[in-house]
């Protein structure tokens, strides 16, 4: 999701859009911690908006903070910053599945360790997490969250190596899966990426002390510089040396293998004025456009954004057809959080509710729709009769990335898979009959890899992560292969 | 404000926005009367996100809810909207003034009368509501709000006309300003637009049942058919009549003046995809960009909005002058009505809570920012800075209106006159100094006119209401002048 | 209700008690006016838990504060009170009943009238508030409220005389039933009781500064000392002025009949440490007991309160009889405001979430209920049943008031009259048998008149209020007798 | 605490009073599980008021419902009682220390176990937590809340025995303290006593399953019938056998030493309705009023107890003394938990706000205060001073238990030594002057025991736990040694 799509989750009548599971955030040595930490969850608040947390550390005592809500909901007020003194800190913004909305799997989680406290937070998912996590209860570990970041906690807690630093590399060479992870101690601020580098993780620098971020648009907001993208696989450790200067050291955990950033992060989640992998995300959507509208062309009178989404690709579309870019969709922006559950009546307007046809530019005319990507489709079919209702003598549908057939396992929500539009039906065709357009056009996959690469797709060694549109996952998937033999733990159901 | 830039309210940290108060809906006969109010109501929701009221009536008694908050926090809730029973409704949302948060002005306001009960809500403001108000308290009314609907309820109930309708009339007839008003009595929806026509109010039609809204998007969203404008000076009257049908009876309230619609809901207040005036707001605004590129051109390498308000004329001014039209300003939609009360550190960041550059599209560029309007110019300045600061190698600011010097009285909440831009600097040079820009040029009057009307200003007749820009109201300015000769009401201070 | 059954109405499963409607308090020319407000309100809450409102003027403005809740949740904020500055303040806490849960009939009210604002507050009941509100209604005032002390500020208002002292005491003279009203304007503190002084009123004083209080316990808790009762028919009007002095005018409104204040104040509602007419409605309530004694004694083993109510009249009961005093019953007080809608299962619990049994005194004892009063008598059954299940050997029940057989219209929210036990049975013995006692005796009117007074009640002129048990109304029903006319008024149902 | 003083914590201006940390229930094979856990707890309520936690197990899962606030706040709402299904539950109610008030310390904890999940609660304090956690953390544990529950998961988790009953009782044996403690698994209800048996703990039965307590009062809320108390050192396992039926087996956890309940337990905590060890509270109580009256006696008027957990004794003392028992102090039910911090204005009313003598039954008496303990006695001097100004010619103060010279360590929440009343002051002269009493006299502990147990305490082998009057513990104080040699941990503060 990105700050074009923003308010999305909130609204999502359909279960109709993918979701991204995190952001996180860390700074060592300024004594602004919480406060800059705050601000740069805010920026990444579109990578979560069910829950935020922070953890600082004061030279005596962690301090937390975990809320459900947004960060501007709770993390800008005086008060609250005040409870997290110090000049280290992480946080976290989280969105969760239904039914585990539970105050208790808000990261960061912290943990007293023989070697002090640790508190840890990650974007991304653990594909051998419930394995590791049978086996630490096999061991003598009681597990209280359902969180992932417990196992990890764990793993460092029982690890045989001494330093803080080892114990974490340890724990992390143990777990398999996409993710991004930062950790604070009394000293340190430590920040790992997967060996594979599906979720991103920058580093930034502000008056010299060193930051980490899930993306580039979380230092921009605080003015501090980029450094460098964390490598996959690898482990950076910062840490405020006796003198007060800071250290930094670099190492790889020993399990790398060649970097697949996830494509769903140029597709949708990222926010567009952010730098992933060294890329602008803006400019990898408007490549998408451009490489659509020469894959898929049409004859048409306008070009229309599916707001937010959709937008940077059909401005893409729109200078490399010629065709003029118009506002045909109006977004209602109070159609945000605090919107109760509506009356079965008022559900029945669904798409209206937050969608409204701007029909002056829309009637009469050959309207091509340009979306980022489409799940279900259930949005796209009720967009497209709203369109048609406006009085558009033609709906084509132009889509920004190849159709969607597989499920994700590295901390992207998907629907189920029979639920995805292509498992529904075989044909383009049948698609588009289904959603009721005149046209419907996917980016093919290489469309996709030279919009954001700049190359056609190896398939022998693939640049992206891309299992949804492909099936071919970039790590083993242990857990999911153990469910099938059914040996589930009856983990506890819990909303306080 | 507009669907464009609807959060700016909410974090207006500098008071550098424009306010308008209220937005109104109200239908007849609809057996969903209170639900499809609270659709219409949250169309309605730029008009106004400080409070929501809706009144119905049931055959029986007048329902009332009036809620802090937005339509969609309370209304779309099955339990408030059982509350609301009938098929008579109308509702009205409101932007208070600061100091006025009180829920006893939040509207409609109902009373009963020797005729019976009726509730009636406005959207903008009575030049003589003092001055009646004075007269009605010497002649024995209690005054319980500091609400001008109170004053139209009291010349209702005090007229010596006999038919409720000849009392409204009389009492409209009364009132100096520029408002639209709705009431409900038992039977009857009765809707009203001031002399001059300065604030919109259109008539639509459902299942053969009248509606009225403040714009057409409020008939869009609940599938409605537009019918006409309601004119100025014009009362119409739907009553229900006992064989059960409708009856419309559109009277003239007998003190028209030449029709002048308030320039400000073209240039920022109306949604983009409303109609108003029988113009498309959207196509207004492109025309705007337009002019403003024909009548203040620059060399250039990228047209930028200002978003949301200078999105539709940076398309127009991108169109017509052929330069690039790109995002280089990311908005985070996170920056909500929850943001609370930040700490002095955070208030620092300013603008960079709500928006980002887009360093991508800004580096090394020569930047062109279209906004809607500038009202203080301490936003453009905070802008001007950040998209330097993103690398832009020049700033020119255009902007789709004229400067702006004078107060508003006719509903819209503006800045002292001594704290708009264009009172505190004597030429272009010098507001372009202040606020940072290579460049700062602005929409002519006559420009203005012509992107809505297609006509240049009729000095003699100006076609619109232009006060903010000209100086000259439309109407007589009663309580105005009786201020200066200092009789003030102690009104009460009031929270609950 | 008392302070020993000062919960009661926030858990009455069954609506088996009685609900008083109002206190008020009211203060002049103290630089603490809203804090001592506030101070004296909290020790009249049980006279009112639903709602409380403190309006105070700061020589320049009118300040209003109205909260649903109690006093300590608001009123003792410091954000709230800085809210209400001055040296005059009068506050209102009110029960109300169910269905008008409105902000908008919490008192005080306020009205600006010609002569300047004006805020009311009262407490009791009009028996021809409706008869005057559609008078008011037909000569055009606006009724927004369904509070009659609206009714009042429009007699005000309307009123001939040109002194706000006169015009409310020509309003007064209108208005007929039982009440306490208090007044303040820019300089004045008015307080009036009704003609037959059927509700309370008490004049105190606190460094020199008037003091007006529905009961003595608010005026000890702020330290102040008690004057004299305001009289019935009487109006006193203190004010303040120029010099800083306050002038004190006790007048007549002329229309006092023969003093006869309610009974039920002392025998339920008034707090047992409030002096109410001058007596000590603790020892009254003692003296019930005693005379209750005397008059249905009973050869047992243990006297058992029915808390809280019940309490001193057991303990007289006890000291009277020789038969020790014991608790019996033991009281949950965590039964409270917040004890939220509970599912059927845990209402099917009743009673003893509040109560239970202390099987200790009670097993194999011969046990005396000694209850305040009997309602419908649904609670009485479940204590019995509660006392029997506890192992007592006989249950006898002594109730230290008459039979109630008819209802309230000075202010006592009274349950319909079929639903009265006293009207379900036709003898005591099936009174009893209905609520499981082995005997149930009442106290007799003569009893209950000399607890209070010391005499046997005059038939010709009773000297207290007391038509619940005789019929006998000390005014006329002026509203009452228009109801069955059945032209009644389509009034406003609303929740905020 | 007892129901005759409930309000007393959440009003406590200057923490003038003992607080018990906790009280439990549990309940195994009844379809309502969590509706009698949560009516269990409602009647215990008196044992904490700060929040309440339930945890229920289904067949398939465990759920957790944990929330700050009332019993009533929460548990009675259907919505939330449905999210807690199954027929197994354990609830826990709980008081808080200062900055310690994290929902993530609210219990019951839950851990997922090899052999299955667990959720244990326990009342009490264990007096080698900190130690077993020190070594706990060195063996690769990780601790997440500060709560000493954590630390018994930690042990049974990693106990080398296989059954989970075997574990748990592993994990007993190693804890030393007072605590009464339950723990709910799939088919399991276990409950343990401290070998001492300081915190009671008792069994009750309802539709022939069993029930756990900490007192009689939540047996006979919900109509159980009382079994027997679990003896000190002893652990009830409860189980669901395949068939349906539940077996019961009580063990010894092999570590009992002579039994000794705490005797404060009698004096303040407990419900006066509740049976402790086999005896009445309230007789209890009533009996040191007695012993109180012979062992000083003094020539009075009045005898007044100091709501409300002096009236038991007042009544036993009147009766002992046949002076007569009045209610001189009337308390304001309405001081409470919403209470909000008050304005310095408002706290210096102190007392006031929640008590107010009854001057009637005072003014110029000889009064006997009778008060169940002193622990500051800063409450007393302003009871004192109270009673003085109602006009009382003497004040002699009675305390129904021994004077307080020594902290507690086994769940009753002490202020720090020095500022105990007995400390301060070394003779009664000097303590009854600062207080401001005519006489002060306490009970002897000679008296105390045998208000409670009938004899005279044995020195050789007390029978009841008394080290606060005594200084001798019944248990050694592992941790609090530790402390000496500075080896802290350094925990997280949290708030969520």
């Amino acid at each position: 999701m990105n700050a074009f799509s923003s308010l999305d989750h909130e609204f999502d009548i359909d279960g109709d859009t993918l979701h991204e599971e995190c952001g996180v955030f860390g700074i060592l040595g300024h004594p602004d911690a919480a406060t800059l930490t705050a601000l740069g969850l805010h920026a990444l608040q579109h990578r979560g908006q069910e829950a935020a947390g922070i953890v600082s550390f004061d030279g005596q005592r962690f301090h937390s903070e975990r809320r459900m809500g947004l960060v501007g909901d709770h993390y800008t007020d005086p008060v609250t910053l005040a409870k997290l003194p110090g000049n280290i800190a992480i946080g976290h913004v989280r969105y969760s599945t239904t039914g585990e909305v539970a105050l208790r799997n808000v990261q960061p989680l912290f943990a007293e360790l023989e070697v002090g406290g640790i508190a840890i937070a990650h974007n991304g998912n653990f594909t051998n997490g419930l394995t590791l996590r049978r086996q630490l209860i096999a061991g003598g570990a009681i597990c209280q969250s359902t969180s992932d970041t417990e196992v990890v906690l764990h793993l460092i807690a029982r690890s045989r190596y001494t330093s803080t630093a080892d114990r974490f590399i340890d724990a992390i060479r143990q777990m398999e899966g996409g993710y991004s992870m930062l950790a604070i101690t009394r000293t340190k601020l430590i920040a790992a990426r997967d060996p594979t580098g599906i979720r991103p993780l920058v580093m930034g620098e502000l008056d010299g002390k060193p930051i980490f971020a899930s993306e580039t648009c979380a230092l921009d907001i605080i003015g501090a510089k980029f450094v460098r993208d964390v490598e996959n696989g690898e482990v950076i450790i910062c840490e405020i040396q006796p003198d007060g200067s800071i250290s930094i050291d670099a190492r790889k955990a020993g399990n790398q293998k060649p970097e697949r950033l996830c494509l769903f992060e140029y597709v949708y989640f990222a926010r567009p004025d952010s730098m992933v992998g060294g890329r602008s995300v803006y400019v990898a959507r408007k490549n998408m456009g451009i490489n659509l509208a020469k894959e898929a062309p049409v004859e048409a009178d306008v070009i229309v954004p599916v707001p937010d989404g959709g937008t940077p690709a059909a401005l893409g579309y729109a200078q490399a057809s010629g065709i003029p870019f118009e506002y045909g969709i109006i977004r209602n922006h109070y159609v945000g959080r605090t919107f109760i559950e509506p009356t079965q009546q008022i559900r029945a307007f669904g798409v209206k509710l937050k969608h409204s046809a701007n029909r002056a530019v829309i009637e009469g005319k050959r309207v091509v729709l340009v979306d980022d990507s489409i799940v279900r489709g259930t949005t796209s079919l009720k967009i497209v009769q709203m369109i048609r209702d406006a009085g558009a003598r033609e709906v084509h549908i132009r889509v920004a990335s190849p159709m969607i057939f597989y499920p994700d396992f590295y901390g992207i929500d998907t629907p189920d898979a029979h639920k995805l539009l292509a498992n529904q039906y075989s044909t383009l065709e049948a698609m588009g009959k289904y959603i009721g357009a005149d046209s419907l056009e996917f980016l093919s996959i290489n469309g996709l890899y030279r919009a954001v690469g700049g190359k056609d797709r190896d398939a022998a060694n693939p640049q992206f992560t891309d299992h949804y549109f492909t099936g071919e996952y970039p790590t083993r998937l242990l857990d999911k292969e153990s469910e099938k033999t059914g040996n589930k733990i009856s983990l506890l159901a819990s909303n306080g």
